[in-house]
């Protein structure tokens, strides 16, 4: 601190000066045309130009420095990247630090999973921010690999990093006080921790009850309606545009110059390419400006605000005091990151990080091997029928939700036979985490490979493996495969593996680069196109989902077919014809 | 918490409903009609009108309902009540909640005097948050009666109602990086605390050197331009109307629509008599409306702005969630609270409060008998002359600086004689905590007084005794007076000490409640009245900065006169002409 301060009096040198920029201030959303001084990691002045001697002088003029840009909610393990390699695709984009809920690899890994996440981020440029999972497993109608509770969580407070509370989801019982779900709530209020929401479609009489709770931010709101209500009602607004879910649009009419203080952006999921190509939070910026709200009021969006709801301290400003992340950009409209600087230090240039790549991450046994299916014959995979009526699964493309439909099917010799020109295929889920040896089989309608199989360990949220083909055998060997490679995604073709990626780490994370992570997909996304020719939907995507048993109308667990509108299990084969 | 969910859904009563109000809304500066409805001390929604049921049902039609006011900076002491007893006059005007640095009997008391605080607030109905003063003692050219180290600071971390470092002051120690005072500001920065700054007078460039140390509000502010230096310098404005400096209409006009967030209000000294008529942050914001802000940005700097700042969870807005702590008022123009609800409780209703007094506080005896005074002489008071020049206080009556003069004085017997015609008093501070000693006499100019003597043990920073006279008999009675009401203030004529008010708590704070000492306080006034008829400014509030030796141009401290402009002592008579 004597140093800093003795650099701030020009007693001693500053490290280095940006010069002649126009400098977003998101207190007064002005641009202040200046130098931004920079020693010891810290902005020590926003000075007039020539003030202030430096190690290094830099000219930035013509061009704007904004603040780092921070991701208020995201699953990094939605990138499929461990938090080390993640950093290194989005911090070139401007993003300087996230808050992430570890949600993934906690349903899978538990405590280590977690542990490990921490671990990872050690010597990580960005900062990672964490909040503690509080849905872990997702639902009691499942098998995930792992349960927290509060106590579990407990033995996390304290670590710099952990914020709070993430995504309280299980709204019936934070709404009928649930006592495990209170434990959580209470310890979080308990240590001053912030908790977020996931608020989806629930009404204004529901918010209360999240406020109640103490619930004070939401990412899930899809209308300006509905963000208006939770800002009135003391939340945060966290505006989605992710990957799979984009409400910026949407929400954007709701944000005035008297209350954009209560909003932020998130992509809560946001998939290696689109990070590789577009980032996260820029992108959020660049289409709020696109839309129409003025550039600095979408900076401050993406800055100040974040860093006021998560109380994160001296982040979120270029002005004196705050910590040296900020952005060099040109251009306004795309705000393409020129250079991003982190703690004072350059750390990427023109879209590239300037560090070496680093070591691969040291893993634990157990997250390593967190495949555990039971061999299985294609007796398994039976669905025994007395007539031909089902229930089946009708995938929305790209959308979580599926639909409920009763379908006349084929049956051969008592069992249910796939048909690809009905498009009737055989979908089955397997618990993978610890040997329970539970496994579901239903059909699915919509999915339109013409052969083979595919298979994932990307399953929300317990991520079991769950696979859909059009033949018994390749499901097998997809499901083989996928044990194999230790979880990750499988394509299989004509008895054989055309395309795979592993994903060692909790069946979620590759251990690779992002850059090679990207051509496998590409590779995979080529083996789909050969057992799916017109494919025009993200078809892992959309099977991903089809386990996660609290979005309408049917999905599968490895414990069963399971209506959702009905919340209870339902038989596969209808029977009784009055139903 | 499982009850208030319970409330919130409408499965249990609410505890009441104030009906039909015009609720003022924080976070989209609107007003919104609706009802308040209360559970367990929290707002649990903000409603359609007759959606919930509850106990009790109050109309508020054509009434408003804004947040509880908190001061973002005050000193209780100087109101010489103790919290208890302050509390009781605050509120009723609908300041519910403040951040107060307990600067002044720290500086008597030490950690003793901040534990008493502590513990006076554990029954009262108000939030008294506490910032740990940073500079005690005020100066090394002095005796005050503790001295506080960050070692001694730290045990008081951890008490849910301490917040942070309270006013750093001492703005050399701090861009010189002194030891001991970057001791306090790490400890501070190491629990992620807010640390107060006092940047009176520093220029855009000090400023540096305040962030640089992690110092993020300013209460000194006079100017709009200082207010938005320090805005965009990344710092809280705390806009000052107190009893002394009232700085609202010069710093208002630097306030706009986006960057209000950065903006709040403190008094940091406000007198008993102005606390019980004016109230203190609500009239703030009624001279904010005045001065033609909008209401509801005037409630948002009082209230949420507040809490932003320093953190108070679930402060600051009628909103779901927040805590019930509010004010029901009919005219915005005089925010005269007609009713304040404070934890859901109403505590006050027309100025008064509903509670019955309290007892009388509980305090240690090294408190009680801070006074320690010598048996002084005529002898002592003794200023000797060879010539007659001499370097003069003058005062400027109501302000905290001085002017040094020289001048002629009378002198006999090789000593200086009071001249009531020239306003040539004798003043003199005397040492009072720890038996030190020390004392000094000075000549001052312009106190007026015809007759008699002042003494009071209010004195910044130190509060040693201080008195000043028409002549040496009355000052020495005005002192022994001092010792033996254990500190306060006290008015002597003719022998007799005519009017005094005891403040036995360190020598700052009475015992009494505030309507009582209100009486005492007029009697003193009149007291005054009789030694200086034409009396037109506030002589204790003047004299109780005489001994402040951080405020130019010279003052008096125990060790003697000092020359502020040259920060040294320097002697009373001015020997050589040629000076």
């Amino acid at each position: 601190m004597k140093q800093i301060i003795d650099q701030s009096q020009k007693r001693v040198k500053a490290d280095f000066i940006i010069q002649h920029a126009q400098i977003a201030d998101v207190f007064n959303l002005r641009w202040r045309q200046g130098d931004v001084v920079v020693a010891n990691g810290k902005i020590i002045a926003v000075s007039e130009p020539g003030e202030f001697e430096a190690e290094q002088v830099i000219d930035a003029s013509g061009k704007y420095i904004v603040p780092g840009f921070i991701d208020a909610h995201i699953h990094i393990e939605s990138s499929m990247l461990v938090p080390k390699q993640f950093n290194r695709i989005v911090l070139p984009h401007g993003v300087t630090a996230v808050v992430t809920d570890p949600h993934e690899i906690a349903n899978v890994s538990g405590k280590a999973g977690l542990e490990f996440m921490l671990q990872d981020i050690e010597d990580v440029e960005m900062d990672i921010y964490f909040m503690l999972p509080s849905s872990v497993p997702g639902t009691s109608f499942e098998n995930a690999g792992a349960v927290l509770t509060a106590k579990d969580l407990k033995e996390f407070i304290g670590h710099k990093n952990v914020l709070g509370l993430a995504e309280v989801m299980d709204f019936p019982a934070v709404l009928n006080g649930e006592k495990e779900m209170l434990a959580k709530l209470k310890l979080a209020q308990e240590y001053g921790m912030v908790i977020d929401g996931h608020c989806a479609g629930l009404t204004s009489s529901q918010i209360r009850g999240y406020r109640a709770a103490g619930i004070s931010t939401d990412h899930e709101c899809v209308t300006a309606e509905e963000a208006l209500d939770r800002v009135e009602q003391g939340m945060y607004v966290l505006i989605r545009e992710g990957s799979a879910a984009k409400n910026l649009k949407a929400i954007l009419p709701a944000v005035t110059m008297a209350n954009a203080r209560r909003f932020a952006f998130c992509t809560d999921d946001k998939h290696l390419d689109e990070l590789m190509e577009q980032g996260s939070i820029n992108y959020a910026v660049a289409l709020a400006i696109a839309e129409g709200m003025d550039p600095l009021m979408a900076i401050q969006l993406a800055s100040l605000n974040v860093a006021e709801c998560y109380r994160l301290k001296n982040k979120g400003a270029v002005a004196t005091g705050y910590d040296a992340d900020f952005i060099v950009v040109e251009d306004l409209q795309t705000m393409k990151a020129l250079a991003v600087w982190k703690n004072g230090r350059k750390v990427a240039e023109n879209g590239e990080m300037l560090s070496p790549a680093p070591e691969k991450c040291i893993v634990e046994t157990s997250i390593l091997q967190s495949m555990h299916l039971p061999e299985l014959t294609v007796e398994d995979l039976r669905l025994p029928f007395t007539g031909n009526r089902a229930n089946v699964m009708k995938i929305v493309p790209n959308q979580l939700i599926t639909n409920r439909v009763e379908m006349e099917v084929d049956v051969a010799n008592g069992h249910f036979v796939p048909s690809i020109e009905k498009d009737l295929l055989k979908l089955t889920v397997v618990e993978r985490h610890h040997h329970v040896g539970t496994k579901a089989v239903a059909i699915v309608h919509g999915i339109g490979i013409q052969s083979g199989a595919v298979a994932t360990t990307i399953s929300h949220d317990s991520h079991n493996a769950i696979a859909v083909g059009t033949n018994d055998e390749d499901i097998l060997i997809a499901l083989k495969a996928l044990q194999e490679i230790q979880g990750g995604l499988v394509v299989v073709n004509e008895g054989e593996v055309t395309a795979s990626l592993s994903l060692p780490i909790a069946g979620l994370m590759t251990d690779i680069s992002a850059e090679q992570a990207k051509q496998k997909l590409e590779k995979l996304h080529e083996g789909l196109h050969t057992i799916h020719p017109t494919l025009d939907y993200h078809l892992f995507l959309t099977l991903s989902f089809l386990a996660l048993p609290v979005i309408p109308d049917i999905k599968i667990t490895d414990t069963g077919l399971f209506d959702v509108i009905k919340f209870e299990h339902i038989p596969v084969e209808i029977i009784n014809a009055d139903e």
